[in-house]
Formats: C-alpha cells, sequence, structure tokens
C-alpha cells in the first residue's frame, strides 16, 4: 500500500474514533488522561530506550546541543508530560457549555453550544513532548489528532504513542483518537494536508519554513504564527523603574521564546532622562543593544540599527531601541513593522493606555505588564497549543476553548415560518 | 499595467483605508450606512440604465427567466437595499465590545476585546443587491472589503458601486474601504485569492463549483458551505400535526434556499398511522415523494428512493422519505448523508429531544421548529453575510460576529515573569 493510502487509511481512522470521544462522558475523558500520564510514568525506561534511538542518530549527524537537549526525553521532561496530562483533566471540560441564550418574539430560544472541531493535524519539529501535551489538550476538547513530528525525533514519538495507546487501550476512549504519521518522508506531509475530509484544522509549530510550506499547500485550515516581534513602548512619564523591570524581563527572562521583546519604542521626552539608564541595565543583563540614530545620539556607543532590525525576532539578547515622538509615531512603529504577536505600553496616563490597547490590534495589547505573560497558562487559558496570530478562529494564546467551535442549538414549540 | 498588479493596488488601498474605518466610531459608521441608503434610492434612475445594459445582454445571452429575475434592479429590490443598509446601521457596533474579563492571582486584568478581521473578500455570482449587502455588513463590523461579483452583473455592479462611493465622500468614512473587483476575467479571481498580505477572509456565494474553485486556489481562509442537505425526524410518538406542519414548511415554504428540508426520517412506529397523511399533504403541497423500501410499502405508488437521493440538495418542489428504527438509526443516517447544515427532531419525549441536540453536530440542530428558521435574520443575529459548514471561526448563520475575531487585553501595574 502506498504512504498516501497509508495516510488516508489513518486519517480515517481517526475521524471514525473521534465521533465516539466528542459524545464520551467529562469522566471518561479525565479517566484517560490520568490513565495516559500513569503510564508514561511507569513506561519510563522503555521510552528512554527509544529516545536513545533518536539521541544516537542526531549525535552522528552533529545536531547542536540546543536540539539535542530539546529532543531528549529526560526523567524530568517524562514527569513534565505525565504532570501536564493530569493537569488537563483537571480543567473544566469545553464540550457542551452553552455559550449564551437568547430567546427570540416567537417564542424560540436559541443558543450557542460548544462542540469539538473534529480532527486536528498537528505539525511540528523535534521536541517529543509536544505529542503527548497536544494529544491531552486534543482528547480533553473532543477532538481526534494525528501527529507529525519531526523525522529526527521519529523513535521517541512513535514510542510516546505506543504509550498513550496501551494506556487507552484500559479505557472507554478509542485508542485511534490519537495517531502518529510513521513516514519521515516530507512528501508525507503532503498526504497529510490533501485530507481535507478527514481533518478539520492543521496547527503548525516550527520555523518560519515549516510553517510557509504547511500553509502553501494545505488545503485545510491553518492556525500559525510566523513570528514574534513584540514591542515595549515606554511612553512620556513613565515609571523608570516599572519601564526598566519590563523591558529587562521582557527581554531576558527567555530570549528564545516568541514573546519576547524585540524592541523598545521610547518617548522623546523620556531619552535624556531614561535611555541610559535602560541602556546600563540591558547591558547588565547581556543584552546587545542596536539604536536608531537618536538613541546613538543620546547614548554613545551603542551599534546603529539597520532598517532591518526592526522586523527582526533575534531570539536572542540583542534588543532594538528607536526614540519615538509620541504615541502616534509609537503606533504607526508597531503597526509597519510588527507581527501582530504582543505590544505593551509602560504609562501612567489614563487616556494613553486606552488609547494604546484600542487602536493597536495585536493578538495581546498590554499596559504596564510583561510580554511574557502572553501565554495560554499565564492568561489562565488553562494549558496553549499555540498561539495565533492570524485572525480568524483563535487569536493570540490559543487553549482548549480555541480547539472548540460553537453550534446553534434551538428549542421550539412547532414553529414554522410564515 | 496588468491586471495581477492592479487587483493588488486596490486590495492594498482597501487595506489602507480599513484602518482608518477599524478605528472609525460607531457614529461614524451609522452615519455613512445612512449616506448610502439614501444615495441608492436618490440615484434609482441611474442604478436601474445601467442595470439595463447587463440584461440586455441576459436576454441576448438566452438567459432564464429566473436567472434574470436575479439580476433585475427593480424598484422593490434597490429599496431593499437601501432600507438593509438602513438596518445594519440601527444594529449594535460589534466592534470594541468586551467579551469577557477575569483575573489573574497576580492581580493582572485579562480581557477579550472584539476587533474587525480587516479585509473580506467576497467572490458571488448574479444578484446585484449582494453588492450593497456585503459593503453594509463590512463597514459596520469595520472591515474593508474587495467584492467580485458575475460577469453578467458587472455593469450594475460597478454602478452600485460608484453611488456607494458618492455617499462616502460626503462622511468621515475612506470610500476605498468598499471596492469591486472590475475585471470580469476568470483569471481576477485566482489573483484576488493571491492578496493573502491584503485580504483576511474569503467567503463565496454561489454554485458549488465556484466554491469548490475557490477553496482550491485560495491561500487565504475561506468560509463556505457547499450545500444544505436538512433533514426532518419524526420521532416515535410526536405530534402528527405539528410533525406535518413542520415537515410542509421546512419543504415549501422556499424550496429553493439552503435551510429547506431535503429528506424526512420517520420512526417506524410512525410510518402506518402517521406516512399517509404526511404523504398526501406534501402531494397537497405539490411536492415529489421519494420513498425508501419501507415507506413504498406503507403508501403504495410513491417513486423509490435511489442511493443519490440521500444526500441530494433538491432546491425543488421534491423530498426523501425514510423509514428509520430508532432515534439511533436518525442520527447515523444525518450523520453519514447529511452536509452539516440544519436538523430538526420533532418530538414529545425530553431524553430524544436533548440527545438530538447534543448528539448531532451539524452547524444548527432544532427541536420542534421548522429548519426554515437556519437564517440570522431569524435567529436574531441582525443580518446574514453567509451560512457556514466549515467549523472553524464561524459555524451555521455568520452575522456582523462572525466577521470580528477578538484580541486579548490586559491591564497590569507593572507585573514581571518570576
Amino acid at each position: 500500500m502506498s504512504i498516501e493510502k497509508k495516510i488516508k487509511d489513518l486519517a480515517v481512522a481517526v475521524k471514525a474514533a473521534a465521533r465516539t470521544l466528542a459524545a464520551a462522558s467529562t469522566r471518561e475523558k479525565d479517566l484517560a488522561l490520568r490513565a495516559m500520564a500513569a503510564n508514561l510514568r511507569k513506561r519510563r525506561d522503555f521510552l528512554q530506550d527509544k529516545n536513545r534511538l533518536d539521541l544516537d542518530k542526531a549525535l552522528e549527524n552533529g545536531l547542536s546541543p540546543a536540539m539535542i537537549d530539546r529532543l531528549t526525553l529526560s526523567d524530568q521532561v517524562i514527569e513534565g508530560m505525565a504532570a501536564g496530562l493530569e493537569e488537563v483533566a483537571a480543567f473544566p471540560d469545553p464540550v457542551g457549555e452553552i455559550v449564551r441564550m437568547w430567546r427570540r418574539p416567537n417564542q424560540l430560544q436559541i443558543g450557542k453550544m460548544r462542540i469539538p472541531l473534529g480532527v486536528v493535524g498537528m505539525i511540528y519539529e523535534s521536541r517529543p513532548n509536544v505529542t503527548a501535551d497536544a494529544a491531552g489538550l486534543c482528547l480533553k476538547s473532543g477532538n481526534g489528532v494525528i501527529l507529525r513530528g519531526g523525522s529526527e525525533a521519529f523513535h521517541s514519538n512513535m514510542a510516546v504513542l505506543e504509550v498513550l495507546h496501551e494506556a487507552l487501550e484500559t479505557t472507554a476512549i478509542p485508542a485511534s483518537v490519537v495517531q502518529v504519521v510513521p513516514f519521515t518522508e516530507r512528501q508525507a506531509i503532503n498526504y497529510l494536508l490533501a485530507c481535507e475530509d478527514e481533518i478539520d484544522l492543521i496547527i503548525p509549530r516550527g520555523g518560519e519554513g515549516l510553517i510557509r510550506f504547511v500553509v502553501e499547500h494545505s488545503r485545510i485550515p491553518v492556525i500559525k504564527h510566523y513570528k514574534g516581534v513584540c514591542h515595549v513602548y515606554v511612553d512620556n512619564g513613565a515609571d523608570p523603574e516599572m519601564a526598566k523591570n519590563i523591558v529587562l524581563n521582557a527581554k531576558t527572562h527567555r530570549p528564545g521564546v516568541c514573546n519576547a521583546a524585540e524592541t523598545v519604542l521610547v518617548h522623546q521626552e523620556m531619552a535624556a532622562g531614561f535611555l541610559p539608564e535602560l541602556v546600563d541595565a540591558l547591558k547588565d543583563g547581556g543584552v546587545e543593544i542596536r539604536g536608531c540614530a537618536r538613541t546613538c545620539a543620546q547614548v554613545p556607543g551603542l551599534i546603529p540599527a539597520a532598517e532591518s532590525d526592526w522586523e527582526t525576532e533575534y531570539l536572542d539578547l540583542i534588543i532594538a531601541v528607536k526614540v519615538v515622538d509620541d504615541l502616534d509615531a509609537a503606533i504607526a512603529h508597531i503597526v509597519e513593522y510588527g507581527s501582530d504577536h504582543t505590544e505593551t505600553i509602560v504609562t501612567r496616563d489614563y487616556q494613553r493606555a486606552q488609547d494604546f490597547l484600542r487602536r493597536i490590534n495585536s493578538s495581546v495589547v498590554m499596559v504596564n505588564a510583561s510580554t511574557r505573560f502572553s501565554d495560554g497558562g499565564q492568561m489562565g487559558l488553562g494549558a496553549e497549543i499555540g498561539i495565533s496570530t492570524t485572525k480568524l478562529h483563535a487569536y493570540g494564546p490559543m487553549g482548549l476553548e480555541g480547539l472548540t467551535t460553537t453550534k446553534y442549538i434551538v428549542y421550539g414549540n412547532g414553529q414554522i415560518r410564515e
């Protein structure tokens, strides 16, 4: 049988299992999640044996230490996967929730009820823990899921799947609700993206190249984000201490992630008093600074920023700094160079805070808080399956609710249209 | 300049204008909608002169009377367009609405605020009144819109655009928020579907061929519905009078639309007593009946249904009738042959009503009401830009709210991540 046919059959099987899952009770789903967690802990040795196959190959291929770190199923990572599933079991079930209900003049009672999307296709790179995390979120939200991890994590992903299937076989949930594409060929992604009758949503996670490839080849709707060029705007009259803390936290708390800040915009009246202090603090934090002409004039010895710096996601201890005339100029800069991810203003002014929140339409807009809070867990959404910078369906951190849709329900007593 | 470049430029212009529109006040938008309505009435002669060009060509080309009827900008149609815009002006503004707000343990206040999607691309056939309707809904929801109507309505659509632009030029809203693609070539659709940096959502309305073409060629998310195969299930013990009225209304009130019923499922215990009565009523209503074997055994002289009847959207005075064993069999039939549009159960039984609502995940699921209520206006959503049978973003009738998304807003007082 061809790879194409095998992937299609897998998708058909997941879709059928997802129908059963959609009708499962919250209790059945939570029991399944806890069984999956328990089995991950129990089968730790098996997982690490299989993981070793991937690690050996990675060493052979000379992968970077950072890549190897992301690939490793350490005791801690396995415990994290198990604990993550138990956390998801403890979240409220989004399925069946009545979002709103209203009554029409003809007495029809109309409401919106949350239902699963159906089947989610997840395409990602390296980290094998994503396999368990995504399986848990999809199961809780009533969705089947087909996972396609990176070829470098192939044995690890298949092992995680085997352990999850063992657990599911002891529960009311059919094991087929979770599947991994058992092919490492790039072409397998194309076949997956062609299963438009079986898969309702594709979520790619990884580098920009992978995401663009998926968008280009998919007939299935894709929820994606390309990059996070997040801004901190330090307004005229902002508390300098608060501004400094927020910029430092946004840049240095974890520079390699998408909600880290990449550009600081500073109001011109803050340039003389605040900028030198900010630069010192950033340098103390090991951050390289690339300044606009006005910034460099204020603080001598900085690297001048090139035009390309304003649209770069450094994912590193580098930050671009620009002096702007006012709030309007800050907003114009963010609209021109931003990536619709997360922006924050540091201000004491009520009206400018409100204007910033209202006029910027990035997926997360903040006042006086670090961009690092732009995260499903931090924002109270439970866990997070991804962050979307496309506006359709989900925009911003996407948790369990983002994996559902709503149908209309109508209670009548014999109404017909006149 | 090539057509491709001209369409791209048009999209860029709409996107720029849409930014201004997104920040416009409700009052400014409503004044613009009323000005558009007033000018449509004032420029009726101009619209009808231009419409005549399309009508003459249609007659020359031998278009069907039904097609010509849909193409005609009669006094009544123009008044309907104007009144529609005034109605939209009277709806509440969805933009800026705070959907929900919560507080985190660290005192961050987090909310979701409705914002426009950005720019909507609308691709449709014949009816030139869609041009004004779509422009009104998009304007109210803060979205720019690029319209691409059928070539047979070209002069009419351009005339409607001209009249809307005249009106907008007297208001605070830039005229460029509404544009019509001024090319009749099919290739123009491809160029439009390639403007992924400018257009956020594509809504095709028309025959299945057009919709499939759009889905296949678009890199922009598409909200669509292919067809409406709606079901009425008459449960064991249902009130026969109510069941008869609902089936008749669902089939005959307006057979050519997507929320008309195409199949009736009848519980086996209702076959002997109810079926003959239903068949008589349907025949009196001029409906042709295609029955399953059990239906034909019960009521002699009916046309036997072929397998293909169960998945056909007749859009005509034809209905398929099937006897089923029980609720489970009815649900299984709907899942297998349905189109996820609208289904209704007629029942007196509380538990089966609840089961039907819960277990069927079509976009609209009803108890004891005609499928004809599956409509944005009837359901109280205001107007309707389309009905979606794809689950992502909008599922079911799609009104103003469906043309928005939400961003997260965060109020802090200096929070950083530890």
